[in-house]
C-alpha cells in the first residue's frame, strides 16, 4: 500500500499508513539474516510541528498493535491506551506528534510470518525470521528517518513496549530525549521464559498448527492460541485483583453444578479472554514475539554490565512500576534504575503502589498518568513544545 | 483384587493392596450421586502396634499417589515423600504405621475416570460423578475403619494433601489426634482456581481427549496434558528458585539459535516435567482433581466461619507454610491459624524461611523435618507410642 503521510500531516485524522521499509539497503537482523524491503503498518495522532521535535513514539507490548487510540479495525473495541492519548491526555495530541507502530514480527500490518515471503510466494509460516527487541527497535527507527525525523521527543511503553523503550535509549541515545520505561525489565527472567514456553507449546500441540504452515488450510490453530492466552493472562493480573473481581463467585448458578463448565467467574472470565483474543491474533505471531522477549537481555549485549548500556546517555529516564505486579516485579525495575544510577543518567523512578498487577498500565491509574505527564510536561515547556 | 492386609500386617513390607470399600452401603458423596462399591488402592508401611494408636495417613498431593516411599510402578523412581518416611524419619516406619491411599478420583487404582464403571462395562470417562475433597476423605475413613482403626494419630499432607487433612479434622475430629496441613488454604484462590481452568483447556484442546472418551481410542491426549501439567509446574516454583537453577542459561549451546527449539534450560526443563508426567498420569484424573480442589472451601460448609469447622476440636495442629510459596501463600496458612485460634484450638504453626516455592514440602527442607519431628515426637512420647 501507498503511504499517505503528506495528507496525514495536513489532516491529523486517526488512520493508519503502511509504508515499505529497507527499500535499498535491507535490514540486517540480530540473527545474522537480512529482511527487507518489508511493511510497517503504524497510526499517528496530532501534527509533527516545524520543527520536528515533538514526536512521540509508542511501543505496544506482546498483544498490542497500533491501534493506540483508535476503534480496532478487528474487535471494534476501543484502543488500548485510549486513556493515555488523546486531546487533553498525557500524551496530548494537541501538543505531540504521536506514532505507535505494529512490531516486526507481529499481525497487524507489519511483516510477520503471516506475510507473504516474496521469494515463494506463500505466507512465511516459520519461515520468517526469529526476532529480537533489537531488531524491532531497528526497524522502527527505520519508520521515524522515513518521517524525517531525528530526535523523539519521548519513546514510551509498557511491558514489552518498555524493554523496546530500554532499547532505543541504549541503541539510539541521541534519538531519544525522554524514555518513559513501564513494568517491564532489562532482561526477561527465567519465569517468564517458563510462561511463555508453555504458551509456545500449547499452540504448538494444536494440530491445526501443522508446524506453522496453516494459512492457507482454512483452520488455525485456535484451541492453542486460546490456552496460551488464558495462561498469559492469569499472569497479567494480581491475586488481590482476582479475588476482589471475582474471588470464588460462581458464574449465573446458585450453587456447584458438579460438573466442567465454567462454574466460577474466573473461568468464565478466562475462556472469554482465550476466545476473543484468537480473533485478532495470529498463532505464529505469538511464538515470534514472546521469543523476541525471551532473548532480550540489554545487558548481554554491554558484556554483561546494563550501566554500560546507557553509557553517556543524555536522555532523561522516568521509570515506572506497580507494587503488585509479579510479571515484572519492582525489582527488576530498580535493576534498571541502579544501571542508569550508575551511567550518571539523568534518572526518576516511580513505584506505583496499586494491586492491579502487571495489566495496571493499562488501566485507570492517576498516579501513572500524574507522575509521566509531569515528567513530560517539565520537558515539552523547556524545549517550547507547546 | 483381594486384599492382602493380614499378610501386610505379619509382614510390613513395602507392598501395594487394593480394597473394595462401601461394598454394603454406597458412599454418598457432595453432588448427591451414590457410588459403589470402588476400589481404593493404597500402600502401608510399619507395623500396626497391638493398641492400634501409631497410625500415620499421609494424602499426597494432585498428582501425587500412594507410591510414598516406595519406587514408583510407571516411572521407576524413588517413592515422593522418601525423605519423609522411613525408618529412623519424620515419620519413622519402625515407630508408626504409615498409610498412603490413592485418593478417589485418582489413577493408581482407585476408583477415578480410567476404571470400568460396572454398569456399562466401559472407562467411566466423564460419567465419572465429579467428586470433592470431603468425597476423598470419606472414601479415607472407610478404609480406615476397613483397616480396624479407629483414631489415626497423625493426619499429614501437603498441597491438596493439607486441604485433605484440614477436612479429616473438620469432618472426623475424634478421630485425628494430630494434623498437619503444609502448604496449603482452607479454600482454593481465584488465581487457583484460573491456573487449574488453564490445565483443564490446554487437556479438553486436545483433539485426542475425544470429550473424554479416549480410553479405546488406542491414544491419548498426551499433547494437552503436558502442556497442562508445564502450565502448573511453573506455578509450584519460585521465580528465585528458577533463577538460581537456571537463570539465563543456554541449553547446551554457546550461544542461541534464532529458533522455537529449547534454547534455555528453564524450557528443556519443562519440557522434561510435561513429557514424563502423561506416561504416569490420567488427563481425566486431572480434570477431576483440579475441580475437586477448586471446589474446596472448608468455611462454606459452616456458613461461612471456618472457625466452626473446628468447633470443640481436641486435634493438635502443626500448619506448616513456606515464605517463597506464591501458589499457597503464608497468608492463607495464617487464615487457617486465625480460625483455629478462634475455636480455641490446640494450634502452632511455622512459616519456613526458603526460597523453593510450592514444591519446598517435597524437597530437603530441614527445618520443616525438625519442626514436625518434634511436633510428632512430644505427642507419641506421651501416647507411649515407642
Amino acid at each position: 500500500m501507498r503511504e499517505r503521510l503528506d495528507m496525514k500531516r495536513a489532516v491529523p485524522a486517526r488512520e493508519g499508513s503502511t509504508v515499505t521499509l529497507a527499500e535499498k539497503t535491507p535490514l540486517r537482523l540480530d540473527s545474522g539474516t537480512e529482511i527487507g524491503p518489508f511493511a510497517m503498518s503504524y497510526m499517528t495522532y496530532g501534527t509533527l510541528n516545524e520543527a520536528k521535535s515533538n514526536a512521540v513514539l509508542i511501543c505496544h507490548a506482546l498483544t498490542g498493535d497500533q491501534y493506540v487510540a483508535s476503534d480496532h479495525p478487528v474487535t471494534g473495541k476501543p484502543g488500548w491506551w485510549g486513556r493515555m492519548v488523546g486531546p487533553g491526555k498525557v500524551l496530548d495530541t494537541d501538543r505531540y506528534f504521536v506514532i505507535c507502530a505494529n512490531v516486526l514480527g507481529g499481525c497487524m500490518g507489519t511483516a510477520g510470518p503471516q506475510e507473504i515471503d516474496p521469494e515463494t510466494g506463500r505466507p512465511w509460516g516459520l519461515g520468517f525470521p526469529v526476532i529480537t527487541i533489537g531488531d524491532m527497535v531497528r526497524a522502527q527507527s527505520l519508520l521515524i528517518d522515513h518521517l524525517g525525523i531525528d530526535e523523539l521527543f519521548c519513546v514510551i511503553g509498557g511491558s514489552m513496549g518498555g524493554m523496546q523503550v530500554l532499547q532505543w535509549a541504549a541503541a539510539y541515545p541521541e534519538r531519544v530525549a525522554n524514555a518513559v520505561p513501564i513494568a517491564c525489565a532489562a532482561r526477561h527472567s527465567a519465569q517468564n521464559i517458563a510462561f511463555h514456553e508453555v504458551g509456545r507449546q500449547a499452540i504448538m500441540a494444536d494440530p491445526q498448527w501443522r508446524g506453522g504452515d496453516y494459512y492457507e488450510s482454512g483452520e488455525t490453530p485456535r484451541a492453542g492460541l486460546a490456552v496460551a492466552r488464558m495462561a498469559a493472562h492469569v499472569t497479567y493480573l494480581s491475586e488481590t485483583a482476582l479475588h476482589r473481581k471475582f474471588g470464588r463467585n460462581l458464574q449465573n448458578r446458585e450453587r456447584l453444578t458438579y460438573g466442567f463448565d465454567a462454574d466460577f467467574q474466573v473461568e468464565s472470565y478466562l475462556r472469554h479472554q482465550g476466545i476473543t483474543f484468537v480473533d485478532r491474533f495470529d498463532a505464529n505471531s505469538y511464538l515470534y514475539i514472546t521469543r523476541a522477549m525471551d532473548y532480550f537481555d540489554l545487558a548481554a549485549e554491554h558484556g554483561g554490565v546494563l550501566a554500560r548500556a546507557f553509557a553517556n546517555s543524555r536522555t532523561r529516564f522516568c521509570v515506572v512500576s506497580f507494587s503488585s505486579d509479579w510479571l515484572f516485579p519492582t525489582t527488576e525495575a530498580r535493576d534498571v534504575v541502579r544501571a542508569l544510577n550508575a551511567s550518571a543518567a539523568n534518572v526518576s523512578f516511580v513505584e506505583i503502589q496499586t494491586d492491579k498487577g502487571h495489566d495496571a498500565f493499562l488501566l485507570d491509574e492517576p498516579e501513572m498518568f500524574a507522575t509521566i505527564g509531569g515528567f513530560l510536561e517539565a520537558s515539552a515547556v523547556r524545549r517550547g513544545i507547546l
